[in-house]
C-alpha cells in the first residue's frame, strides 16, 4: 500500500463490516470514486486499531462509512487531522458519528433517505395487501380449499376510499406518501414535529395520534426510535384501533408495546403486519408466528440484497459533490439527530 | 311502478344480479343517475322474462348492466325499440352483448378499464413483494425462529434493477406498467398488438414472448383469455423462465398450462403468486396449496367489496356523457372484441 502524496484531490477511507463492502463498492462505483478521490486502500477499515489505520487516518479527507463502522471518536480523530468529512452508505450515523465528531465541525451526510426507499415500498405493498385482505383470503382458501362467495366473508375489503394512517413524517413516512399518491386512499398523518404548511404541501390531514388511530384502516409506523417514542403505541392506543385494521410496523419493534400487541392480536381483533417486534427475533414459542391475523417477516424491509447498491450510489454522490465544493445533499446537523432515527 | 312519460331525458333500466346492485348503486349515485335520467324502477332486472321487463324493456334507452345481466338478444332488442346503449358496471361485455346488440349498432362501454385498478394494484404488491422474497423470507422466519444473516440465503433479493416481464399491454398491464414508474425497475412487455410507438411512449421495452421470459426477474400476465392464449404459458415456455424467478398471474388460468406449471413448481426452480389457476378452483389435494414457493389466492385480484363502487362510478360517468352528447370515454367496437377480455 502506497499513499499518493497530496494532489488537490481528496483521500477516502474506508470504514465498515467487509461483509458489506463487496456488496456495496463495486468495481464501477470504486472508479467512479477514484475519479474524484484517492483511494489509496479499497478493503476497509474493520477497527481503527489496526495497523493500516495508522497509515490511512493521517491522509484521510473522508471517511466513507457503512454498517459495522466502529465509533469516530476523539482519539481516532486526534490520529486524522484532515478529517472533514463522514459520508455513511447506510441509515443511521448514531452509531459511530460521536459528540467529537460534531465539535469538530466535520461534515456528516447518511445514505438514510436512500436506505427509506425499500422500506417504503415493503410498506406500500403491505398497505395494498393489507386493505385487500389478502392474507386473510390466501390463509382461508388454504383451509376451504373450495368456492366461497369470499365478499359475504369480506365485505369491506378493497383498496377504494379507505384511509391510511402514518405514524412519523420520517423520511420512510414521507416516501410512503409519495408513494400512495397514485391510489384512491386517503391519508392522515401524525407528526408532532409536522408543519400544517408541510401536511398541504404533502397532500395529507394532520391528525393527533389518538384520532388517527380511531379513524384509520391501516396505521403504518414510521417514527424513529427516540425516548419519547418508547411504546408510544402502548395498550390503551392499540385499543383505539378500529375492529379489522391492519397496523404495520416497519420501523423498530421499541415503538410499541410487545406485550399489549401481542395479548390485542390474540383476540382476532385486529390485525397486524410486522418487520419488526419486541424483542427481535421473537422467542420460538410467541404465537405472532402463527396466528392468522399477523404476516411476521424478520425485519427486511430496509436495503437488502441489489438494494444495498442503492445506498452506496448515494454515498458516491455525495463524495463528488464534496469534491465539487457544493453542499451534501442529505447532509446532517447535530440538532437534527433529536428527531432522526 | 309507474313509467314516466318521455321528458327527453333517457330512461334507464337495470339489469344484474341484485346481489350486486345493492352494493354498487347506492342512494348517491342513484341519485347522479336519476339527475340526468329516469329510473322508473331501481330494482335490476334479473331475467328478461319477468313481468317487470315486459314494462320496462319498451321505455328504456339505456341498460345498465353488471355480472350476471342475461345476454341482451335478438328476442331482448325487439321488445327494446328505443335501447340505444349498453353500459356495464362490470369488466367484460361479451357474456350479455349479443351479435343482435352489434347489428343494431347499440352503443357499448364497460367498467373494465376500472376493473383493471384493483388487479393492477394487487399485481404491483406482489411485484414488490416478489423481488424481495418477502413469502420465502416469512416462511424461513416462522421455521427458524432464530436470527439468521437472511442476506447469505437470498443475496439476490431486492426491488433495486430488477426486470419486470409484463405479458400483455392490455387494461390491466399498461396500468401495471403506470405504478410501476416510480420504481428502479426496468420493464419490458410482450403483446402482439403493442407498437414501437406505444411501448416508446409506455417507456418500456418492446421484446418477444420468449425473450422476456429468459430475461425477468418477474413475469407477470395480463393477456386477455382468447383462442390464441390459451396455454400461451406452456412447458417449453415455463423451462425458459430463469431459476428463482416469479410467475405472477392474475388474468386467467386458461393462460398457463397449469399441470405443467405444477411440475415446475413442485421442482422448486421457480415460484408463482397466482390469484388464478387451471382449473378454478384448485383440487382439494393440489400441491399449489402447500408449495412454499406459491402464493395461493382465490381469484381476489379484481373489484370486490369497496373497489366495486369504482365500477358503478364509472358508469354513472359515462351515461352523464351519453346524456351531454358526448362519446363515452370507454366506448367498446365490436371489432376490439378480439384482443379485449
Amino acid at each position: 500500500m502506497t499513499l499518493p502524496a497530496g494532489s488537490g484531490r481528496p483521500t477516502v477511507a474506508l470504514a465498515m463490516l467487509p461483509l458489506f463492502t463487496e456488496h456495496l463498492f463495486d468495481a464501477a462505483l470504486l472508479g467512479r470514486l477514484r475519479v474524484v478521490s484517492n483511494v489509496p486502500d479499497a478493503t476497509p477499515l474493520t477497527t481503527f486499531e489496526e495497523p493500516r489505520a495508522a497509515e490511512l487516518l493521517p491522509c484521510a479527507d473522508i471517511l466513507l462509512t457503512s454498517w459495522g463502522c466502529p465509533p469516530v471518536d476523539a482519539y481516532v480523530l486526534a490520529r486524522a487531522p484532515r478529517l472533514r468529512a463522514i459520508v455513511h452508505a447506510a441509515g443511521t450515523v448514531k452509531m459511530h458519528v460521536t459528540d467529537a465528531c460534531w465539535e469538530r465541525g466535520v461534515l456528516v451526510t447518511s445514505a438514510a433517505a436512500a436506505n427509506a426507499v425499500p422500506v417504503a415500498e415493503f410498506t406500500l405493498a403491505a398497505i395494498l395487501f393489507a386493505n385487500k385482505a389478502v392474507f386473510q383470503l390466501q390463509q382461508r382458501y388454504r383451509e376451504v380449499r373450495a368456492f366461497r362467495w369470499w365478499p359475504a366473508e369480506f365485505p369491506a375489503l378493497g383498496n377504494f376510499r379507505k384511509v391510511v394512517g402514518i405514524v412519523g413524517a420520517s423520511y420512510v413516512g414521507r416516501k410512503v406518501i409519495d408513494l400512495l399518491k397514485p391510489f384512491d386512499l386517503a391519508i392522515q398523518v401524525y407528526d408532532p414535529f409536522l408543519l400544517d404548511a408541510d401536511a398541504a404541501a404533502l397532500g395529507v390531514r394532520k391528525v393527533e395520534l389518538d384520532e388517527l388511530l380511531r379513524t384509520s384502516d391501516v396505521v403504518s409506523l414510521h417514527a424513529p426510535a427516540l425516548p419519547e417514542t418508547r411504546h408510544l403505541i402502548d395498550r390503551r392506543r392499540l385499543s383505539l384501533l378500529r375492529n379489522g385494521a391492519t397496523l404495520i410496523n416497519t420501523a423498530r419493534g421499541w415503538i410499541v408495546d410487545g406485550e399489549a400487541l401481542e395479548e390485542e392480536l390474540k383476540t382476532g381483533r385486529i390485525n397486524a403486519i410486522l418487520d419488526t417486534t419486541e424483542p427481535e427475533v421473537l422467542p420460538e414459542q410467541s404465537p405472532l408466528y402463527d396466528l392468522p391475523n399477523v404476516f411476521l417477516t424478520p425485519h427486511i424491509a430496509g436495503a437488502m440484497g441489489t438494494e444495498t447498491q442503492r445506498l452506496a450510489e448515494v454515498a458516491v454522490d455525495e463524495i463528488e459533490r464534496f469534491t465539487r465544493g457544493e453542499p451534501f445533499r442529505y447532509g446532517i446537523r447535530k440538532e437534527d439527530l433529536g428527531r432522526l432515527a
